[in-house]
């Protein structure tokens, strides 16, 4: 037990601190900061399993910061405990460019941020995923080597985003008693008081999910401590709501949304400053109140030793195998397992849907893998997700490798964020690709964080036909292709959807989505493939006859199309190549001298694409031709919506003799 | 009181009806239909108010099928009813190309459905917009003119999604007495029994959120009856919860996953048939139980009438406004309005932020139109949307024209369309840019269905600094452009920002996002301005001072850049050209004449936008440079960040003089 002034003094040095970089920095939000610093301290000193020396010890207790604008909470501790990466100077440097303490928490700028949080809930979903990790890895290495907990501090706004329900319902329904939510509870939003937005009955709402719930005043060591101890033994999740004030200390602000986002000024932190009974000058903690922080970073050390013994006392196998999967490295073996796989597509060249040929991949890819984690919202049985070896995981089994998410996409993505945060796993999750405008915001997060999640996107565009264009994905590979570093893959066949899911699983700092048909679709990879080809982003697939004429450039479904449609043209004396172009993202990391040739110098230049066309001018030029579309969808079966559409090989044929046409007339 | 057997025949009529279109089709959703035929029998039959020959009428209740895949269940009453849009062939041609019937309901393909739906949850907070708008035209133009109810069909899935939640404590906190929700509680989703995804206790859940709840078997009429009875007098919103069977009456598919989504086969069909006693051929309905149906539809036309008694009986000018309102046109002096605020804008030439002149923009708005509907989503401050006339919504007074929607951009959205939907408001709200991403599945359905909805979308880039990248839109510009049917606005000064205003309330059929800047902007369009320029989506703000060599391509806070790098190129010799563009989507629509002379015939072009390229090449051509962002933000001073990131005026000087330099060494 701390003494009740000690306590008090090393919260308030979390409180100045933020107060005082806030100020500095003229911008960010220390309200949180200081609200919930007494929550903080009593965590941090009592409660979390770390080691500042070894912020990546892999059974360490997790904590997610959910409501990522109060990130000078986060950085404080770090400071006060001793991590090496956020030193005083990076303090007063809050905000600035090129410092590790950015606006909001950065995965990757410094050891010690778990997760980048900022956009609301995601924080809280991100912990659902950890969490999720943490029990299917204790499951499969034991307890000695996992088996820690997820602390997650979620806002009123993480609670009202619906990522959050998403979330909870989740973590309810998997029973996930190693994760502990704390509200905090300090009924004030952006715009004010939390009653002109919202009167949810927090407690009986996760109550609703299963949650075991409590209810305490935020700046009660004593009960904060008894709270997070009852929560250690929980047979469920828990979640304190952890009643504050919002800017604790601050004479006039406090309280107020006045506190929330902007600095206090020097009058509230002058004053603040006599409260606390704080005399330091700025970005300065007194001595002894920085030893008792030390101090408390360094007692969880023996912990963090324990386990290492107990690592090197395991049987060399579980040792290797676990620190490969910490690692992240993909079996050996692997690149053998797939060229075996690779050498029978291309004998048997399969006719299937390449949401069926992501199954096939699937199932050779979680044989060898023991670390994929694979699921689906709802949509199993079409986005062709689950194979043999992946049975489901449930409340009462974690045995599995399969996770029903529900008909919860949004949540979905941002548990998959939060286990491969975790590490040791490597998860996949489908959804049809028109719902990944739910996933987007997570989506969003793989990308920036650089995690290897994969997303399964079927039914790829309109080809999944009577639906309807509610379920047609029209602009979403384009949208998809505008996310910084997130590699869209659109394969052709059975043969470029196992090429793709290589690369998707062989990049550790990029995610990927892999969008696949419904419908059926020939083989277009007839030899046998010694390299993978959709490694380059763009390929020439078919040659011109003699000096191309025109070149077609085509994805996914419509590869068939271009070829068929080179079939004619060339027939028709036309040399005419085809460019499958599976992942421009690659295409795009390619050589000058790779893209030229690959764009190539046919005068003609068609691209057809079953989507929008922002994006393909790329390829074009100015004069080329996209065929593709330019609203949204219909209901119908998919030929005659493909006929519809104009999206068709007599289209490139007839768009590519018009051309020529053209071009003759003008000779 | 509908004798029992009667009930059972009618509801029999939307079994038999969906069976057999799904078979037809071979795809569809043949279980919800059969599960909630009895709910909406009873709904229909003896609590609903509507006019099948007035389809349009504004009094009438609203049905949202927010489980929009059992589109049969709908198609089927419309039939049943008399609505003349849905006639007998239509339900043959279920889920054909051109049929009214698509597989999914679709706003605007018949009268008679009220939204588009199909995306899980969105009908929910559809549902709440419409209440919303009741209440508040119910506040405005009084109880005989408007005083009606919406009632939503939720599935698991609807529930299921996280917008789920942000409607439902939405509406609760709003107490909208007016909304009812019945659960169609059938206990499967896609994968399987409703345990393998989800334990949630519903009843609870809503309860948390203020609901009044009630629980039934939704296959008992009197049941039913009872509870939607009790609803008609609640004094807060209520949720029913209806156990169902689904595929009710399928002799071994009838509760369970294959009835879902899947034709049942000739088998269960018939087995089906004999169960329900029914020996008419497909399609088929025999004509006293379709004569039930249509005196049904007809009972409801008295209220009709005696309501347009009322409001003929109007004082004039309310029976006008009143009109005009529910017509979508905008008052006719609205024109005079907004040019004697732009004049006014072209002598001050402020130099504000964007989303400051959007304020100042909506004050003359707010101010000439009475049917804007404003909110944001909790950045009240951030977003600059409200104004003097917008005095917040609450649960006691619907006077206000004001909604603090709360951290809750896709509730917010998807209530917008709602709101738009239920006609007389025209809805706007406000969130930062970069969580469109939160909104995004409504957004698209703005889109889709057409509607006047209005997003206020402010931090539009880099530039608001320190809060970093989860903060800065990067890949949103283009995102949202590739949405079909969405106007996508990003005005430089306060000028482009009122003319954008003007078109985009303009629009009655296409909704828009009005991107705004944190950072103040120096006014561009320093001319008295006769015209909205920014109509035509792109023009020339500076023309060159003789033959161009350079054009430079701009948008917001771009512009200003743009026109400094124009001066110091002219100044060096090089005559430069600088276009606005405000609107892509608008540009597009143009002439090919207009956008060639936009385009113009310099040598050299560059565009300047603080996003991803991704769209510019159709004004760059291949050889045009873009300077904007490849990569996400980053926290720091906007200053710094435009500079770190080289989007300068330097940076297009730089470019240009390269250009010229390497086209001079050619030469």
């Amino acid at each position: 037990m701390i003494p009740r002034d000690k306590h008090d003094r090393m919260a308030n040095a979390i409180r100045v601190l933020a107060m005082d970089a806030v100020q500095a920095a003229n911008s960010g939000h220390p309200g949180l900061p200081m609200g919930a610093a007494d929550i903080a301290t009593v965590l941090f000193t009592r409660f979390m399993k770390f080691d500042p020396k070894h912020p990546n010890w892999p059974d360490r207790d997790r904590f997610v910061l959910s409501a990522g604008h109060g990130s000078m909470l986060l950085y404080s501790l770090l400071y006060l405990l001793g991590y090496e990466d956020i030193t005083i100077d990076e303090i007063r440097n809050f905000r600035q460019l090129g410092s590790k303490t950015a606006g909001h928490p950065e995965y990757g700028h410094a050891a010690g941020i778990e997760t980048t949080t900022g956009p609301l809930g995601q924080g809280l979903a991100n912990g659902v995923g950890m969490a999720i990790a943490e029990r299917r890895l204790r499951e499969e290495f034991g307890a000695d080597l996992v088996n820690h907990k997820t602390y997650v501090l979620a806002g009123d706004g993480c609670l009202m985003e619906g990522i959050s329900q998403e979330a909870i319902s989740l973590a309810g329904h998997l029973n996930l008693s190693n994760l502990v939510v704390i509200w905090d509870d300090n009924r004030i939003t952006i715009d004010g008081d939390i009653k002109l937005a919202d009167s949810t009955d927090q407690i009986a709402r996760f109550e609703a999910s299963g949650w075991v719930t409590e209810q305490i005043d935020g700046h009660d060591p004593d009960a904060i401590a008894a709270a997070l101890e009852r929560a250690q033994t929980a047979d469920r999740p828990t979640m304190i709501a952890a009643r504050t004030t919002i800017g604790f200390g601050a004479p006039t602000k406090a309280g107020t949304a006045k506190a929330h986002g902007s600095p206090l000024g020097p009058e509230e932190i002058a004053g603040a400053r006599v409260t606390f009974g704080w005399t330091a000058e700025p970005f300065e903690v007194p001595s002894d109140i920085l030893d008792d922080w030390r101090v408390a970073g360094l007692s969880a050390c023996k912990q963090r030793v324990a386990w290492q013994k107990r690592l090197d006392a395991a049987d060399n196998g579980i040792k290797s195998e676990f620190e490969r999967r910490m690692r992240g490295d993909l079996p050996a073996t692997f690149g053998n397992t797939a060229e075996a796989y690779k050498r029978k597509l291309a004998k048997d060249k399969p006719t299937v849907a390449t949401r069926k040929a992501s199954e096939m991949a699937l199932e050779v890819i979680n044989e060898a893998l023991p670390e994929t984690l694979g699921g689906s919202a709802d949509l199993t049985g079409s986005n062709n997700t689950k194979t043999e070896q992946t049975a489901p995981i449930s409340a009462e089994d974690f045995s599995g490798r399969y996770i029903h998410y529900g008909i919860r996409e949004h949540a979905m993505a941002a548990a998959m964020n939060g286990i491969a945060l975790h590490g040791g796993l490597i998860p996949y999750g489908g959804t049809f690709l028109v719902f990944s405008d739910y996933a987007r915001p997570a989506m969003r997060l793989s990308s920036l964080m650089g995690l290897r999640v994969v997303y399964v996107m079927t039914h790829d565009s309109i080809g999944l036909g009577e639906d309807g264009p509610t379920h047609q994905p029209v602009e979403h590979l384009a949208a998809l292709r505008a996310i910084p570093n997130h590699h869209v893959f659109r394969p052709a066949d059975a043969m470029e959807t196992m090429e793709c899911w290589e690369l998707a699983l062989a990049e550790a700092e990029t995610p990927a989505t892999i969008a696949l048909t419904r419908q059926g679709l020939p083989a277009v990879r007839v030899e046998p493939a010694p390299e993978n080809r959709c490694a380059r982003g763009a390929y020439e697939l078919a040659t011109a006859g003699a000096d191309a004429a025109v070149t077609i450039f085509a994805t996914g479904s419509e590869v068939h199309l271009a070829l068929e449609a080179r079939q004619r043209l060339e027939a028709a004396g036309h040399p005419t190549r085809v460019v499958s172009v599976p992942c421009m993202e690659l295409f795009e990391r390619q050589t000058p001298d790779y893209r030229r040739a690959i764009i190539g110098n046919a005068p003609i230049r068609i691209a057809i694409e079953a989507g929008v066309e922002q994006g393909w001018r790329r390829f074009l030029g100015e004069d080329g031709v996209f065929i593709g579309m330019n609203s949204f969808g219909a209901s119908g079966p998919y030929k005659a919506l493909y006929e519809h559409f104009g999206i068709t090989a007599d289209a490139v044929v007839e768009a590519a003799q018009a051309r020529i046409a053209r071009m003759t007339d003008a000779a």
